[in-house]
């Protein structure tokens, strides 16, 4: 921590998962607030929160945590985005700026910024990081270290209160980016939100075995498999809202892959062997761009060996 | 290597890509023969064998490679068996044992056996191991450690023969099971080849987006995306392969796949909630089942940081 005095006063957290507490942790490490307000809904978990030693202050009301508070970070799950933004509204302080983290954007203008006051700086977040963890406990400072934080104001967002959202994650290590709404919510419909859809179908299509199947196909899950074990052992509330409110492009690109993948049972069962070898080989073009793009390094570390 | 006298007099390999040039250094390491035979139809794939010092003799004659040979493994593409197999046939040592690396493992009978001279044993094998790199440079010898190695011998095999096999592969570090050919099928069908093909379908769809987004999509790959890029990375030959000869198995698997995700989309455009929060969550189970039978470990390790 710098002796210099922390960019805000006041910090409320809202919702204390696994993103939420990674923040807190990182807030903390960073001196990013002299005071860090921490709300959820569930008194074991608040009180999980504290033993943690999370923050500096805890609270079961939305309203009471957002009292004085610069910046108010929405970290719950966001189907209860809506009745959290109503609940907290009373107690922003006039000029203060609200934000989320987060995995669909356009969203967040219906389900939040229709219940704020006037005068409030409504900067939505997405900080590009994770693991399979959820929870109080799974957070650590260092997960946003090294990725993407996608920021998606409107236009005419006052500019200053952008600046200081960017400056906190940039704080915490992220490489900030802003965009438009729905072309985030496109763009991650396609990088994160269709494999993981697939990785949940796919473990699904295994659970569905018989028994004694199912138990040999998990002994010799070492090749393809267990990636999608992996990835699909995710959070289930989570990327049930993501269906829900980026349904439109999550149907847009789960199209493209059925057609896809139709396309490729039919050579398969025509024998085509060029087409096979042909599809087989372009798809090595993406991966050296991602690769090159570094992103390949970057999360191997962060998810196999960067947790303290 | 021990100073006992090694299992094979002369083990011959036909082929030397990634498998073929790991089960030569293992082989070397371990002193698993007396005399390493390879052979490569390329003239330049064989020199660069003979460069890295793969082996004791180098061919580009199948018959002359495998002359004498106790033991001969073919490591060739699975749709080359056949020719290959036919071209060695006049060199076989009587009583000797043949086996191979490939992926499936109905397909052998047809396409070797029937071209074998009596008296030679078949045993079919499948070294459950691999990376995305491919050629004779990617191979290392601890490449097979700690993996399962299937061995799927037809009834009333020689079991003197199929033990040789098995220790060779022992010797190797795998974990060595017997199991019936077309169930070996019908299990790979799923752990390996549905994600395979699954993450070239994923990569494919990609390659397909516009330039502008397609870079974009690249750069924000951090999710989901860059473990299906890894795995699309692999060898397009052996997938064709793999198609052409698993035909059967993989077809029913993907349309298994395809009903599953045809579903997911109609929760998610009627707004399931519950119905995709409890997809979601039965999943897990075959993640602790992934766990715990280790394959989780022992795969990273391996991939990511066992290559020596």
């Amino acid at each position: 921590m710098s002796n210099a005095s922390p960019p805000f006063d006041k910090i409320a957290l809202l919702g204390i998962g696994l993103i939420g507490s990674s923040l807190a942790r990182a807030a903390k490490k960073h001196g990013l607030a002299g005071h860090l307000a921490i709300y959820t809904r569930s008194p074991a978990t608040l009180a999980k929160a504290k033993e943690l030693n999370l923050g500096d202050s805890y609270s079961d009301d939305p309203a009471e945590a957002v009292q004085d508070a610069d910046l108010v970070v929405l970290c719950v799950p966001m189907g209860a985005y809506e009745s959290v933004a109503k609940a907290m509204a009373p107690g922003l302080k006039p000029g203060s700026i609200v934000s989320d983290v987060g995995s669909t954007k356009q969203s967040v203008f219906g389900d939040v910024m229709a219940h704020l006051p006037a005068g409030i700086h409504l900067v939505p977040a997405h900080p590009v990081a994770g693991t399979a963890e959820s929870g109080p406990e799974a957070g650590y400072a260092k997960l946003f270290e090294d990725h993407w934080c996608i920021l998606t104001p409107a236009p005419g967002t006052d500019r200053a209160a952008i600046d200081k959202v960017q400056d906190m994650w940039s704080r915490c290590g992220m490489m900030v980016e802003e965009m438009d709404a729905a072309h985030h919510d496109h763009v991650l419909a396609i990088t994160s939100h269709l494999p993981q859809l697939i990785s949940y179908t796919i473990v699904g299509t295994v659970t569905d075995l018989q028994d004694d199947l199912k138990k040999e196909v998990t002994k010799f899950a070492a090749g393809g498999l267990r990636d999608f074990t992996r990835i699909a052992a995710s959070d289930p509330v989570m990327w049930r809202d993501v269906c829900l409110k980026n349904k439109d492009a999550v149907l847009d690109v789960l199209g493209r892959f059925t057609e896809d993948l139709t396309a490729l049972q039919r050579s398969i069962r025509r024998g085509e062997g060029e087409a096979l070898h042909e599809a087989f080989t372009r798809t090595r073009e993406i991966r050296r761009g991602v690769i090159e793009a570094k992103q390949d390094f970057i999360d191997v570390k962060t998810e196999d060996n960067g947790k303290p």
